[in-house]
């Protein structure tokens, strides 16, 4: 297993849920955090309230742009809609660096989620298409914020998925997986296989409604 | 849940590893089978086979229209190729019967295992418009023919996502990846989010290949 070191994580749309909720998760393994978001002052409100949270020091928040020029591994955790338009713009700062992308793509109507369709496949391969220079990977997909979130879960019973095709960043995201409690980090084949990972987001939110339940994923027999 | 009581399940693509597999622990689990094959002397053959090893009477081969005709509910473990033909051709014997779609349409290349791009979205709902009178389901995409043939293995370790949006049909595929020792039915949404369930078996056939397992998912919190 890849040794994480010193790596220090930015996160892109630190401040939304998904983004927060592994924030705090890492911060509390001992792991450098970056929160990022569009207004440096709301990623540094963010990070106060994760410092307290995790009763830890090494939390800060700046905005998109330096989150991506002062970290070694870049999460991406935006909204869907503006997802290109922010990576596109972070090119240069995200070069040579592990990005890892936890975007689902999905739409809502009366009968509930699905999977919307990516022109590029997936959200995972936008951002390959949008970060040619970086090492792009996806990952923590499925991770509930509402238990990430609550610290009264000291193990967060879920497997993670992560794609790519660069097997060093892989090894270094499996890492950070396992670096939360009860979290295990799974290969779960290449880049172009992401798609379904993401969209699977729609299934375990019917499984959510229809058993009230906050449901992840376990990969049986590994 | 749904009582199964004397249900007979029928099986196209009966002589095939993930048909058979399932038609075994079904056996033996006390359900009645029918396995249908393109030869009603190859089904007899094969069902011959499962009565010996599952020690048990209720198997029976027949052709795959005949199987149709039989059965009350109707597994479909045929190959991709021939999937669509199959099941126009069967659309009147089929009629008002639940449907079991299992089929995972992949491609494979060097790179390893890959999703199929399908016009109607899914195997499933590509089934599902060859038979606008049957009650169509997708689920049982990710057991391991190779675990399901080992007796040996006394409880199969995986959940089975099921999909549709007729309740009572989801409801009684669920008893029957129940009746399955080890085995649950969960649901897991509507049949238009039948694609990445699907596709999640080229995911799975890489975690295989990297960790040397037969990987199954449970869902977690449920």
């Amino acid at each position: 297993m890849a040794e994480l070191g010193q790596v220090k994580v930015g996160v892109l749309g630190g401040t939304g849920p998904q983004g927060r909720g592994l924030a705090l998760r890492w911060a509390k393994a001992g792991i450098s955090v970056i929160l990022g978001s569009r207004s440096a002052d709301r990623a540094e409100e963010a990070a106060g309230e994760l410092r307290a949270l995790a009763g830890v020091e090494h939390v800060s928040g700046l905005d998109n742009k330096a989150t991506a020029t002062e970290a070694d591994v870049v999460l991406v955790a935006v909204p869907w809609e503006g997802h290109a338009d922010l990576l596109q713009s972070l090119k240069q700062e995200l070069a040579n660096k592990i990005v890892i992308d936890c975007v689902n793509p999905l739409g809502f109507d009366k009968q509930g989620p699905f999977a919307l369709s990516v022109a590029e496949g997936s959200a995972a391969q936008q951002a390959e298409q949008a970060l040619p220079d970086s090492r792009v990977t996806a990952a923590f997909h499925h991770v509930s914020a509402v238990v990430l979130a609550d610290l009264s879960i000291a193990e967060v019973d879920i497997d993670v998925l992560v794609l790519g095709d660069d097997r060093e960043a892989t090894d270094i995201v499996r890492a950070l997986a396992d670096a939360i409690p009860g979290m295990r980090g799974i290969y779960g084949g290449r880049l172009r296989n992401a798609h379904q990972v993401e969209a699977l987001t729609a299934n375990l939110i019917a499984v959510n409604r229809r058993y009230k339940a906050h449901a992840g994923l376990r990969i049986t027999d590994v």
